[in-house]
């Protein structure tokens, strides 16, 4: 296969424009093939920005270029479903950003429709591609604070922009859709285990889960809980709780430089984390998965048991 | 009523003899009159150290003692409820420790007790007395970090002593008694209302909860959590979260000097905070009370409403 895929993005979202288009353009083993939006300003746009080598103003259109190797899905949550089934019928790879879908049965079908295409599907977890998480795993995997007991995971921040489509209970708005798997995630990420039990509680606005709180008890004595809101000051934060000492995490899911710190008895030691460019070793790492054949870094079976687990953590939230 | 009041000690256990004994002594308004214990070796090791007035081999003889004007209780949590009506009902003012009872109804009992008495009784919440949580409740008067949106507790640590009465469930072990009673306390301080949703999950062992996490949501929105343990490394932390900033208290229930953090757009405010001798402040605050015939600092409708919720956490607890 060819040392470098041609990606098509199927709308030009905000995160498209801030993170994937440039991270494609920087991409060794990705070029910037097409772009689709239904918005000719959007599009007029993303050419005088990015120049790709075709836009289309119906997502089908892109689809149908046979020329387009990797699709990648920033659409709303509600629309992933049908667009990554449409892709993986059409022979793409998909990269789509988290949550992969609105329920485990979604995505369920999504990747039933992926295997019988013989196509990878991945969702977009960039934040596990950091130096950062890396080094949380080299101390977890150093048994470095003793056996876990608890973990605590934050992804919140106040959400000043009007009209998003994070406020729309029919895109699949809300905190925990939006943020709220982030933590999930990490927390699924240390314990390498499902939960047995969950419970939680969530404010809601308009139909969404402003902000989310969720306890997760898992069968080796772990508890963990995550939170996520679109009401409060930044919180970013994730703290891992052994026997024998922290790992705090600050920073959790961003990309930029700084510190985890290891708190024993022994000693407080700050841990230098590299900035990493998240999104281009994202799309790299996925490019590099299509052309060597290999598993995705982010395996489908996690994306779906996250889903399951969504799936009862939003049973907590008042429909 | 006297300047100085005599004080007995019901129970010469860890706490009298680390914290409040020493309180006692250091007091200008309390005199250490009387010790009683079961044990006489322990009475002589009391002898020996603090060299009270009388010491008793029996409960029920200090509180026969006119002499006595105020009864400190350190007894197991299962104890309280009987031994405050009879201290009530010899007519001496209560310092109890924390939790007041096991439960909302027990604490009826006993304040109505006190009440019929006329004594005083107080839950003994000595954090509150910290310079560190005056200056928590200083930048909560300012409205620094806007509207309070969720308040996170912790106080936990790893029991490493066997044969303890905190892993006794007879007894009222357990960590949510033992030590979750002050997260919950730190977040009805903050949120100065009560839950009206509550969940969470436990970690049992041999019968008691090792560890704790509650869930508590406000109808002002809040959203808060409370953390116990027995099983991991020690955190004594809190944040409250707002809509503009956010407090962080490191050492919440502690008396050490240090600092707490403001953090707002604007800027990180390493807040100094003074090293408080919060048992001692607890003594003299509760003596001057009692002369000077004030309500207590914490008042017993705090008290009540903390049982309650209690309840409502130990109902979640598998019996």
């Amino acid at each position: 296969m060819a040392k470098q895929l041609n990606w098509g993005v199927l709308g030009y979202a905000r995160i498209a424009i801030n993170s994937i288009i440039p991270a494609i353009l920087k991409s060794s083993n990705a070029h910037l093939y097409g772009v689709a939006s239904r918005s000719e300003d959007k599009l007029q746009n993303c050419k005088d920005t990015f120049n790709p080598e075709k836009t289309y103003t119906n997502y089908d259109d892109l689809l149908d270029d046979d020329n387009i190797d990797v699709v990648y899905i920033p659409l709303p949550n509600a629309l992933h479903k049908e667009y990554v089934i449409k892709a993986a019928n059409k022979g793409k790879h998909i990269l789509c950003e988290k949550p992969m879908a609105l329920n485990s049965k979604e995505c369920l079908e999504m990747i039933e429709a992926c295997k019988s295409n013989n196509v990878f599907l991945m969702e977009g977890f960039m934040y596990r591609y950091t130096d950062r998480i890396k080094k949380v795993q080299d101390l977890l995997s150093k048994n470095s604070i003793g056996e876990i007991k608890r973990v605590n995971s934050t992804f919140a921040f106040y959400l000043d922009r009007e009209g998003t489509i994070k406020m729309d209970p029919s895109l699949g708005g809300g905190s925990l859709y939006d943020v709220g798997c982030y933590p999930l995630n990490f927390v699924q990420m240390v314990t390498q285990s499902n939960p047995i039990e969950i419970t939680g509680n969530a404010v809601m606005n308009n139909g969404v889960d402003t902000t989310f709180c969720g306890v997760l008890k898992y069968d080796n004595g772990i508890i963990a809980t995550i939170q996520s809101s679109f009401e409060a000051f930044d919180v970013n934060d994730s703290e891992i709780i052994g026997t024998k000492g922290i790992i705090k995490v600050p920073d959790t899911f961003k990309g930029n430089s700084g510190h985890i710190q290891l708190i024993t008895h022994e000693s407080i030691t700050n841990i230098a984390v590299e900035e990493s460019d998240r999104y281009t070793l994202e799309v790299e790492d996925f490019s590099s998965a299509i052309i060597n054949f290999r598993a995705p870094f982010i395996s489908i079976v996690e994306t779906y048991n996250n889903m399951s687990i969504l799936d009862n953590l939003l049973s907590i939230i008042p429909q």
